[in-house]
């Protein structure tokens, strides 16, 4: 099975074929990282851009939309490079292993990437949304990800029976949490240790139940 | 070990022995209930309790801070009641059966709570504080009740080895999590398999690894 099932490959720019639109993105990105988002406007990106406001706003109608479709990007390759450094399902612990290790990789990922950095610093009033009222299509991609695995998973005997979907959705949660709440933590659960922790949980939670 | 180590017992009105905060808060908590977060001033608080202006803010410098405490009071109370209602720890899971059990209950206590529910639905971003940046009070309420827990159910070999700060930490996150989104997760794992998936994790999580 593969393991980008549910996920496209990246595109240059990842836009929808679009390559102005990707770097547009790339625009925003480091408007971002350089002044945070707080006062970002379609404006600030079309000027870093060098290009003129109707091709930025003929693409997005708000600045808010803009940056759901940078951090849909962003995740998504997060995402891709957390699954392809994970290697190949063939130790002791079979999917469930590489599972866990992938969910590792991405957690180091997330606390990794500058952009998230930035606005989990400055401004984490933009993930409310996809912390407490639904889901966001970055957060989908991860479960078509994650699905897939769970099933290969309960084929291969090494992650318990269960409904895939209640099981990917925990999964999911889970490394979103560690990722996002980190600071809740960080005095005793520094990144390795948190890393460690949530190896522990997942594989714990996933693991067939002893008969 | 008591299982209200660390937790005073409430008092009236669980103001530090102020009747007239207590009052306060419950104004405050009916005004909440009713009208929403996002309008309320401390006049509107003094004004449905029926005292003067300086009443209130002698005790409250802003409603945030009145907020603040309102919510501490509610937390404190649903923890107490959590672990009531959780019963003794002398089934064969012992200590790790019991925090369990009672992760649970605090998880329905949480999300049947009508202060919780108004501001996860209409002001979430009253919770960015305490989800992504620093622990508030009532969160090193529920650490000062769950780390003696993890000391006792490695004492009587229920619960792994393991730092009891780091343990307690994660245990808190992860109620914490499934209380607030629950949303991300509600169309697969409503409310009662959300609490069995939960109690799985906190479980497997906490078990002793079988040599």
């Amino acid at each position: 099975m593969s393991i980008r099932n549910g996920l496209s490959e990246p595109e240059p720019g990842d836009g929808p074929s679009d390559p102005v639109a990707g770097s547009l993105l790339d625009a925003a990105h480091d408007c971002i990282a350089a002044f945070g988002l707080r006062r970002l406007t379609l404006t600030d990106v079309a000027r870093h851009a060098g290009v003129s406001r109707p091709t930025v706003y003929r693409r997005w109608r708000d600045i808010n939309t803009l940056v759901a479709d940078l951090l849909t990007r962003e995740m998504r390759a997060a995402l891709l490079t957390a699954a392809q450094q994970s290697g190949p399902a063939d130790g002791p612990g079979g999917v469930r292993e590489r599972l866990v290790r992938e969910s590792s990789e991405l957690l180091r990922a997330l606390r990794g990437h500058p952009l998230l950095a930035r606005i989990l610093e400055t401004e984490p009033e933009a993930l409310v949304t996809y912390t407490f009222q639904r889901l966001g299509s970055s957060q989908r991609g991860a479960l078509e990800l994650i699905r897939p695995q769970i099933t290969a998973g309960q084929a291969d005997g090494t992650i318990r029976p269960g409904n895939p979907d209640e099981l990917a959705r925990m999964v999911m949660l889970l490394v979103q949490t560690t990722a996002q709440s980190w600071r809740l933590v960080d005095d005793v659960l520094p990144l390795d240790r948190l890393t460690g922790e949530l190896r522990h949980l997942l594989d714990s939670y996933l693991r067939p139940v002893e008969a």
